[in-house]
């Protein structure tokens, strides 16, 4: 399922912060993982979202859904696999795998849609400079 | 949308630690209150979680899914509702609501799924305890 | 060791994010719940942190300490004791005590140091309304 | 300030996830970096932590401070400096550092504390292969 487009990258170490009783990564920790995933995929692109965000719109998650396949343990370095699912003229939806560094071992998937925000909260169009880089 | 069968409500009020750059609370969050929300909707049926992992099952989520409509902002005092959506032999899915608890103001909803699975990560069958329990 | 002074008490229950691998809580947690204590230290007396934002200044923590005596488990109703150590001109001390919230059996104490900062980040005086709301 | 004994550098960026309403990291968000320092200095020692538990005893944080000079901001790359403040028979001291990763902007101290304990509870005596490495 992988995609054909471009594929952003990122290896990240499971914290003792992140293991929940169970001696496994806690549920929650893999949508900061689809965050650190996607801005890394943005910033290779030469767009960090810092820079988004100053253009006055933001991105913020409108859905997000993850499947749980293997747990993710203490100290496993994973890898977060990050690229575009689709990009409309006011959303886009970015597609997350998590697995482990090493042995490519699957863990988990999931995605993330995005609406483009104006300050006030109005719902508005993606910059032409963001669909742009993100259509290629 | 609201469902026929039982439903624990939870108050929680939201935190600095909780919120973002944006103002509003990260969306990782959800997943904590939704985790709060199950637990107490186990307790309030007589059976704490706590208990229900000492008979040696436990019930990893599988599958997770968030949909945002508004955002919570900081010292807002948000009330998590909490129903079960269905119970099956080896799996059973917890559904949420995330609202104003003064003005019902709705924020976000979604879902857990959830496997029963045994010490060593053999996935079982749900004890008939808890599907007595949950099945009333 | 108990104050002299107002003393706010809140309970709260401890979770599964809350609980690392030893089945204890991570020791990042007790910040959280000074936090919890201290914003509702200041709600009792009339004050939500939340307005005293809306003045121009906040309070960012300059220094923080932790003793931990005894660990908390999963799902411990524990209950945070805040009170004011010391009000100087342009700084603050707020202590903290984390107990069992049914038997008060001691977990862990600690402090936090709070700057009055203008939001271009200038160190400023405590404004007189909290002086005088403190100092009583 | 800096320690003549050996010392552990890592980076680390700051994520949306860590950062407050004003902007800036959490407080709390140091206590996880200082654990990310202490890890990953008994890693470049050829101690994993995750080898040091399997031994039967773990090093629970007894004691932890930070004193907060400049705020972190978001997307800021940061350097974890961490080194061994003292060793004794049952217990240590590790120090930390949070600069800037480019430019050496001191933003933040601290320590922890830790005591050895065995799975009971009980306190001992650090192991001999710990002290012999860390002696060093």
């Amino acid at each position: 399922m992988k995609p054909i487009s471009y594929t952003n990258l990122f290896e990240i170490r499971v914290r003792f912060a992140d293991v929940d009783p169970m001696g496994v990564a806690y549920y929650a920790h893999y949508l900061r993982w689809f965050e650190i995933g996607r801005t890394e995929f943005l910033r290779q692109l030469g767009i960090p979202y810092k820079e988004v965000e100053k253009s006055g719109v933001s991105y913020p998650v409108t859905e997000v859904k993850v499947k749980y396949s293997a747990p993710v343990v203490y100290d496993e370095l994973i890898k977060i696999r990050t690229w575009l699912g689709f990009i409309k003229k006011a959303s886009l939806k970015m597609e997350y795998e998590i697995v482990n560094a090493d042995t490519d071992e699957f863990h988990a998937e999931g995605y993330t849609i995005h609406a483009a925000v104006e300050g006030g909260g109005k719902i508005v169009r993606i910059s032409d400079r963001l669909l742009s880089l993100l259509a290629e």
